[in-house]
């Protein structure tokens, strides 16, 4: 890989737009009414729970270039847990994908999906049908391949990381700041929500991460004239039925994916319909890091310390597609 | 008031950051593990809630343009159950403060706080002591001084709007989506994220909504040396005990307060502090709108079809100031 093009000094937009996608207006009956009070140097006042409530929408920010230099943008999808964060500043503070994007001339949508960041959360179990599951950070720690199994401590000091660890496990607590509750099984609220945000964007690009590139996957079989390509980073898992006619795909892994059993599984999944794909005649390049001499990187390809190469890499697959694509 | 300027064509940014100020890792002990589903295509695998968290951090965006025009950023500080969401694009389409403050020289900073959007949110009752509150649209419309007191339709076409209503009421479903739950009784953590971000940004001007209009009040009590400028619309309460020292301040009032019981006394509150401060020398400015002959503005006076008008007016006191401050 070549060096890593510097980060932008200033970029011209013509628009930051925001907007939710998606979403119903759900009722709610017969729950009681509390008191609660809600301003300095009030009283408590009653609030009613019942009523109107809007369920299953999306938030969407747009970066619209004053010149952009493509004519497809390029929507981040993030990952379970996360939010449209994950594409911002680093951890450690530096430029993220969405600033490098923004200067390779692509104008950049970052989303949160449903349930995450600023989209939102409905009731539960009135409305969302259970109660959320919160990550913790000895979990991530383990999950996002920082370093070996049980190697997380609550002293950043006696961590256990992975040699050579890409990753800025300095900034570990920063990031731990950024991470959201998730529900399990919103799957099919999540993708009619991403399917919303094509229909109104239209022609475009996809970069999803994790449980987000398994999204842009299915996107990318159910809105085939919207998804021009798919880069889908460290995908958590794959659609079951691939079609026929599919955009350009490719898939990036990071490090340290076969000592670690559940991503082992994750990546087998993916790499069996990458392989149906291939087989289908579709354009689909897997891109495994270590075995390019890259190595050390964690789930986070986005915040590693190497994050600017990896971008690069991703924008000279974009750039080499045909150009009915991008 | 003078016509509004036209929200500027292009802006140009040396860079788009976002970060995390302020919460303490809290570790939970003794819950039981479930098993869980959370990616396409694989098995449940089990989940430890078990471990560290993050409590307490707010999530902040810093737009700093490439040739800004005064010496001190705006912090615009969102109210309950809302985002920084309020400050960008209108619920109809039209660009937001974020985009006017830009386009009028200043670096803006848009923050979620504590408990709300991209701040992310904590398990309760482990390590929140209660539940959250949802906001109906039916309370919504009343609190908000769309129109009367239940004079919400589950039907858009059937909602009784105050006439010369501002809101752009078409889009009020569309406003409901970015709406997030809250808690009450958080104040203290919220207040200390806001101090950990004037402590990382220095002297600024601050921008408080409603709820954040009474924590920008207080803020400038205990912060003085970093709040150089405080502008709070309508904002829900006042703290107890003014300073003796404390900047310039502008305070914001749009239509039917009087006519609304809980907006009533809530003005009564802040106009009792604003008098206080203005026997001790400070520079207290009420602007209540329709006194000024400017009628119908909701309590989301950015979003109101005048928030163009209403920001030259910020913006003009802003730029009357002692230059010592702004």
């Amino acid at each position: 890989m070549p060096a890593t093009e510097p980060a932008p000094d200033e970029i011209c937009l013509r628009a930051i737009e925001s907007f939710h996608v998606g979403g119903e207006v759900r009722t709610l009956r017969g729950l009681p009414t509390e008191a609660r009070r809600l301003a300095q140097g009030a009283e408590p006042r009653p609030v009613d729970p019942n009523g109107d409530h809007v369920v299953g929408q999306m938030y969407v920010q747009a970066y619209r270039l004053a010149r952009p230099r493509h004519a497809l943008p390029v929507l981040f999808w993030h990952g379970g847990g996360m939010t449209g964060v994950n594409w911002e500043t680093t951890p450690d503070g530096r430029p993220g994908w969405l600033w490098r994007f923004l200067g390779a001339g692509y104008d950049v949508y970052v989303s949160d999906a449903v349930e995450r960041g600023r989209a939102s959360w409905a009731r539960f179990p009135e409305l969302y049908a259970g109660a959320p599951l919160f990550r913790t950070m000895d979990e991530a720690w383990d999950m996002f391949r920082m370093g070996p199994a049980h190697g997380y401590r609550t002293d950043p000091a006696a961590r256990l990381a992975h040699a050579a660890q890409q990753f800025p496990v300095g900034a570990f607590d920063q990031f731990a700041r950024q991470w959201v509750p998730r529900w399990a099984g919103h799957e099919a609220v999540t993708s009619a929500a991403y399917r919303a945000l094509l229909d109104r964007v239209g022609p475009c690009i996809v970069v999803g991460h994790s449980q987000g590139g398994g999204f842009a996957l299915l996107a990318a079989q159910e809105r085939p004239e919207s998804v021009r390509a798919v880069v889908a980073l460290e995908p958590s898992g794959a659609p079951a039925a691939p079609p026929a006619a599919i955009p350009p795909h490719l898939i990036v892994w990071g490090d340290h994916i076969g000592d670690h059993p559940v991503w082992r599984r994750y990546r087998a999944t993916v790499d069996a319909y990458a392989a149906v794909l291939a087989r289908s005649g579709a354009a689909v390049e897997s891109l495994d890091l270590p075995a390019e001499g890259v190595r050390g990187n964690s789930h986070f390809l986005m915040m590693d310390r190497n994050s600017g190469l990896i971008a690069d890499r991703v924008l000279r697959w974009l750039d080499a597609l045909d150009p009915r694509h991008p």
